[in-house]
């Protein structure tokens, strides 16, 4: 058994968006066995998430576990972390354990590229950013491996976070602008961890793709129901969107069905399904798959660092 | 965070017990939070399952991932191999990742050693055993530590496994018998992998104690459904049990129903139920709890060996 710290670097989004791309597409051909992810509440508001899956087309299986604690930026520690570990499919030998802190921010980002490569309107587009954490950087930083982005509006609850993040995507033209602004855009990714709408349906122009990163846990949502009514809307995964997706809070209320769902990401990456014309907003409800973290955490295990372990 | 191989020994079962005992009271009070596992089925019959659970009494949460493969005894490996990672409650930072093959022997041992404390009709008792794996040799051991053993009659499949069982237990005055003989006793333990029953109503004496502890996934049994029918059941969990335990097939052809249920073992530990008379047949339907894992992963956990791992 060996632990990877990961410290010799992480892989290119390159790689990355490739790994995440492959595991979509096994998911829309129904070729994997996973799971909801379960969650057990903790203090403070914190809680962790246990997230199996197995994917038979890359002989992998395992979990992930990883918590929110939203109390800990005061701590100095990561609201998230995680780890992952792979067990040895034909024989359940645990084969390795690899931190998945970065890995998750880095896969979730790759999960909003694919989605924008497939449904953005174009191929050089303007980003919108709203909520200017550690995620808004996977993103861009995803995003921008599959897309050409020419301007970036990234607004934050605080300003002093969107000027930072201006400053540091300056080679994209970043500016830190209004919300209203930031919604002018082709593909807007949201981030936060809201409970109530932030974006309003006024402010979403023809054609635009959204990336809803934010809601990941019941009673979270950042978009106005009546984007969802009247937009596309693709989940990962129709049982984790219904539970904790930004769908979850809009089909409490009655305002959302399930049926309403266009589809999944994968049957839009394996081209069964797509957005239906240029002027119509798609919306991709991210919860983030246990496939995911399995591909991502394929890449580093073919390393020859980490550290050995006895086991037993 | 650290990583425990238990290179340096294991707890005594007086200790183990104990600990164990105060999970089931903390379960039988309401006091923990513990989703039902959670299986992904791999290749040739094996799986993997996840146990994710937070005991808020002992400030202690995590998960157990373990494995069942078959197979592996053809190979030369353990079908059940175990790790449980342990993260702290106010932040989630994994703490350790505790190696728990043999531990999850134990923890299974020390329920049913727990189970018959409470209702075997008394404290020196003849055992009897049907299948003489791992999973028997800790229900002999737990039940030693809290019971008095007279005697024990052994009954394996292949007569070469129940005769190096006899002899392995001289001590407890063990015979090798017939699987009849081996029902004819103070308190059962079953721990076969059979999916149809073995042992018969018909052999079955008044005031018998049965730790069904084979059953642990769709489709086993060990056990005539009569006898569940004619006995007061307690389980560990009415939802796991239901999915997964002694009485999930009787449940699946209608023979059994979760109404008929008697309690749980946690509900017995506080005083809550137990057995109604010195004559009635009890049940103790085992599937294995996350709490226990926990509870036993935090004697070890106290220690000062292990590794020091890097994260992040």
């Amino acid at each position: 058994m060996r632990y990877y710290p990961v410290h010799s670097g992480y892989p290119p989004y390159t790689r990355v968006n490739q790994a995440i791309e492959a595991a979509f597409a096994e998911h829309g051909r129904g070729g994997v066995r996973m799971p909801s992810k379960v969650y057990v509440g903790l203090v403070e508001n914190g809680d962790f998430r246990t997230m199996p899956a197995y994917m038979p087309a890359l002989g992998i299986a395992g979990v992930k576990i990883v918590n929110v604690h939203p109390n800990n930026r005061a701590r100095g520690l990561p609201t998230v972390m995680a780890l992952t570990e792979i067990i040895d499919v034909a024989t359940g030998v645990p084969q390795a354990i690899v931190n998945a802190t970065e890995l998750t921010a880095m896969r979730t980002g790759a999960a909003g590229a694919i989605a924008a490569k497939y449904l953005s309107p174009r191929r050089t587009v303007t980003l919108g950013v709203v909520g200017a954490g550690r995620q808004a950087e996977a993103l861009v930083e995803a995003i921008a491996a599959t897309l050409t982005i020419d301007e970036i509006r990234v607004w934050s609850r605080t300003e002093k976070s969107s000027e930072a993040f201006a400053a540091r995507y300056a080679d994209y033209n970043a500016v830190s602008v209004s919300i209203e602004r930031a919604c002018d855009c082709d593909v807007l990714n949201t981030t936060t961890p809201s409970r109530k709408p932030l974006i309003m349906a006024d402010w979403i122009g023809e054609g635009t793709h959204i990336n809803a990163i934010g809601a990941d846990a019941p009673g979270k949502q950042e978009l106005d129901p009546r984007i969802l009514t009247g937009a596309e809307v693709f989940v990962d995964d129709p049982g984790q969107a219904a539970h904790s997706g930004e769908i979850n809070v809009p089909i409490e209320t009655g305002l959302y069905d399930t049926g309403m769902i266009a589809g999944t990401l994968g049957e839009v990456v394996i081209g069964k399904r797509g957005r239906s014309s240029p002027g119509a907003v798609t919306v991709f409800d991210s919860t983030g798959l246990a496939i995911q973290d399995l591909a991502i955490a394929a890449l580093i295990i073919e390393r020859d660092d980490g550290y050995d372990l006895p086991f037993p």
